[in-house]
C-alpha cells in the first residue's frame, strides 16, 4: 500500500511546544469554523451529557431530530466520529481495490488518504488558479464519462479554493458519473455560505451521497460529529463497517442542540461576510490576489507560504500553508471576528513588507 | 463480504422507547464499567476540554501522560476512538484478505466483526462451560502452530466468561504464534483485576499487540477512549489507517486527568471484590451456577437466558443475554454498589421462581 501523510489546519501542539508557544496565545486562523465559537445551547448540553454510559450505537435521538429538520426518511442517514471517518468507510464500502476514484483538486486531503488506503487508482482533476481555481466543467464531464470512476469525491464549496458549484453543475456532474459509480459531495462548508443551495433533492438521481459536517458550522471540532445522506442500500454498506459506538455521547447531545441553534449559524454568516469583505479589502491593499469564496475562509497568495506562515506564527497567528494541496504560495485564512481579522492584516503587512 | 451483525451491552434506546422505560429509570448491569461511575477529577477535565478547536491529531499529552506512567516509549503507543476502533484497525493493517485469524471464544464480538470485514478467514477456538470456559492451553498451541494465523485475538479477562490467563500462558501462546503472527491480548478488563498481572514485558517478544481500554476501569464509555502498545513499526502500520482526528479532545483531557485518579480505580476494585463475594452467594442460594471471575463481571447460567433478560428488563434492571455468544442460557452481571446488586438478587429470585 502506498504511504499516506496527510496535512491539516489547526493548532500543532508539538510544533507550539518548539516554539515556546501556548496554545492559547494564537489566533488560529488556520482552522476553518464558526468564528463567533460554539453556542451556549450547545456547551450546555455538552455539559449535561453522560460521559458514563455506552453512547447509542444507533445515534438514534440524533437521527431522529435530523431526519424531521431534513425532512427525510431515518434510513438515509448515518453518523459519523466527525465526517472525517464517513470519508473512510466510503471510500473502503465503495471502492474495490484497483477501481478507479477522481477527485476534484486541489482538496481536502483526506478523500485522498482515504482512497488509497482502499487501495483505489486515484486521480485529480486539478484546477487551476489562472482561472480562479473553477474546474472546466464540460472537460470534467468528459473525464468522467471515459474513466468512469467508482467514487468521484467533491468538496462543495471546495475547501482551500472557496469554489461553490451552483445545483446545475452538480446535476450534469451527477449524470455522467451514472448508475454505476458513486458522486460525493461534501457539503461541510455550505452551512457557512452565504448563497447556499439545498443538494437533497439530487439524491433521488443516480448514485449520489451528501457528506455534511457539524463541527464547522458549530464550532464543535474537538468533539467531532458528521454525518452523510445517502439511499438506504448505500447507508447500510457503509454502516456495516463502522466501527460499534463510533459516535461519542456528547457529539450526539450536542448534534441535537445544534439543530435546535440555526439563529447561532445565521449570526456566524453574518459575520463572515463581513470579516471576509474586510480581508478582501485589505488584502487587495496589501497586493495580496485572492481568489473569491463563497465561504468561511479565503485562499491568499502571499509567494512563499511556508515562511510567511512561520512568521505570523511567531506572532501568535496561525494561517493554513497550503503546500500541501500543491499551493506552496497561497495560505488560507479563516473568516474571524473583525477586531481579529485586523490584527491578522497588521501582522501581515509587517511580514510581507519587511 | 460477509455479513456482519454485532450484539452488545449497554441500553438500547429503541428498545426502551418500545417498553415505554425512561434509560435513567433503569439499573444497568449489562455495561461492564466500573461502578462508582467516573471520578470528580475527571468529570472536571471533561468540562473544562476546549470542544471548539480540533483536537491534537497525536494525542501528544496523552500519549506522553501514558508513556510516563508505563515507562514506555512513546512510538509504542497509539490513542483510539474507543480500542474498538483500534480493533477494527488492526485486523485491517495486520490481515490479508484470506489470511487466517484465530479468535478465543466465546469472547468480545468485535474481533470478529473485524476480522470478517478485512476479509480474514476467522476461526475461533472455543472454550466449554463444562470446562469452567477456560481453554486448553496444549491444544491452543497446537492449533496456532498448526493454523499459522496471521493474527491471534485473545480478550484476557476474557468478556464474558471472566477467564484471565496468567503470564506463563500467555508466553506460550506468543512463542507458538511466533514471528509471522500477530498476538493482540485485550486487557480492557485487567484494571479492574484484583490479581492483575504486567503485560508489557511481554512486549519484547515476538510480535505482540496488547490493547487497553479506558472506559471500563474509568466508566468513561459515553466519551470512547482506548490505546495500544505495540512495537513501533506495528504501530506506525496501523496509525497509517486511522482517519485524521478520532480521539476527541475531551478523551484525551479525560484520559490525562484519569492517569492522576489511580485511587479511584483501586476504590472500584474493592467494591468489585465485595459485590461479586455477594453475588457469588445469593446466586448460589438461587442454585444459578456461576463460573468464576477474574474481573468486574460474572457469567451466571439462567436457563432461557433471553426470556430472563426481558423480564428483568421490565423490572428496570438490564443484564447481558449471552445467546450472541452462543450462550442462550447464561446471561453476564457486571458488578454494582452492595445495594443495587441486593435489588437485582430480589428481582431475579421473583423472576427465576415464579
Amino acid at each position: 500500500m502506498r504511504q499516506v501523510t496527510t496535512v491539516h489546519g489547526g493548532l500543532d501542539p508539538a510544533e507550539l511546544r518548539s516554539l515556546g508557544i501556548q496554545p492559547d496565545q494564537v489566533l488560529d486562523f488556520s482552522a476553518n469554523i464558526n468564528p463567533l465559537g460554539a453556542s451556549r445551547r450547545v456547551m450546555r448540553a455538552a455539559a449535561e451529557a453522560d460521559l458514563s454510559a455506552y453512547p447509542d450505537r444507533n445515534s438514534l435521538g440524533l437521527r431522529e431530530a435530523l431526519a424531521a429538520r431534513l425532512n427525510i426518511a431515518i434510513d438515509k442517514l448515518m453518523i459519523g466520529n466527525g465526517s472525517t471517518e464517513l470519508i473512510h468507510l466510503v471510500a473502503r464500502a465503495c471502492l474495490r481495490p484497483g477501481e478507479k476514484c477522481l477527485i476534484f483538486a486541489p482538496t481536502f486531503g483526506e478523500y485522498q488518504a482515504a482512497a488509497a488506503i482502499a487501495g483505489a487508482d486515484v486521480h485529480t482533476l486539478r484546477a487551476s488558479g489562472a482561472r480562479g481555481f473553477r474546474w472546466p466543467v464540460d472537460a470534467a464531464v468528459r473525464i468522467i464519462r471515459e474513466m468512469r470512476p467508482g467514487v468521484v469525491f467533491l468538496c462543495n464549496p471546495n475547501n482551500p479554493t472557496g469554489v461553490y458549484f451552483e445545483r446545475d453543475t452538480v446535476e450534469q456532474l451527477n449524470t455522467a458519473v451514472g448508475e454505476s459509480g458513486l458522486l460525493v459531495l461534501d457539503n461541510a462548508y455550505a452551512e457557512l455560505s452565504k448563497c447556499r443551495w439545498d443538494s437533497l433533492p439530487l439524491l433521488g438521481t443516480g448514485n449520489f451521497l451528501i457528506l455534511n459536517s457539524m463541527t464547522k458550522d458549530h464550532a464543535l471540532a474537538g468533539i467531532r460529529l458528521g454525518y452523510m445522506v445517502a439511499e438506504p442500500s448505500v447507508v447500510a454498506a457503509v454502516r456495516r463497517l463502522q466501527p460499534a459506538w463510533s459516535v461519542n455521547a456528547v457529539a450526539q447531545a450536542v448534534g441535537i442542540a445544534a439543530l435546535e441553534d440555526e439563529a447561532h449559524v445565521a449570526r456566524a454568516r453574518e459575520v463572515i461576510l463581513d470579516a471576509k469583505a474586510y480581508l478582501y479589502r485589505e488584502l487587495e491593499k496589501l497586493r495580496v490576489p485572492v481568489a473569491h469564496s463563497a465561504t468561511n475562509f479565503i485562499l491568499a497568495r502571499v509567494g512563499d507560504a511556508a515562511s510567511v506562515r512561520s512568521a505570523l506564527l511567531r506572532r501568535r497567528m496561525a494561517v493554513r500553508d497550503c503546500t500541501s494541496f500543491g499551493l506552496p504560495e497561497h495560505i488560507r485564512i479563516a473568516a474571524r471576528r473583525p477586531q481579529e481579522c485586523a490584527r491578522l492584516i497588521e501582522a501581515l503587512r509587517d511580514v510581507l513588507h519587511r
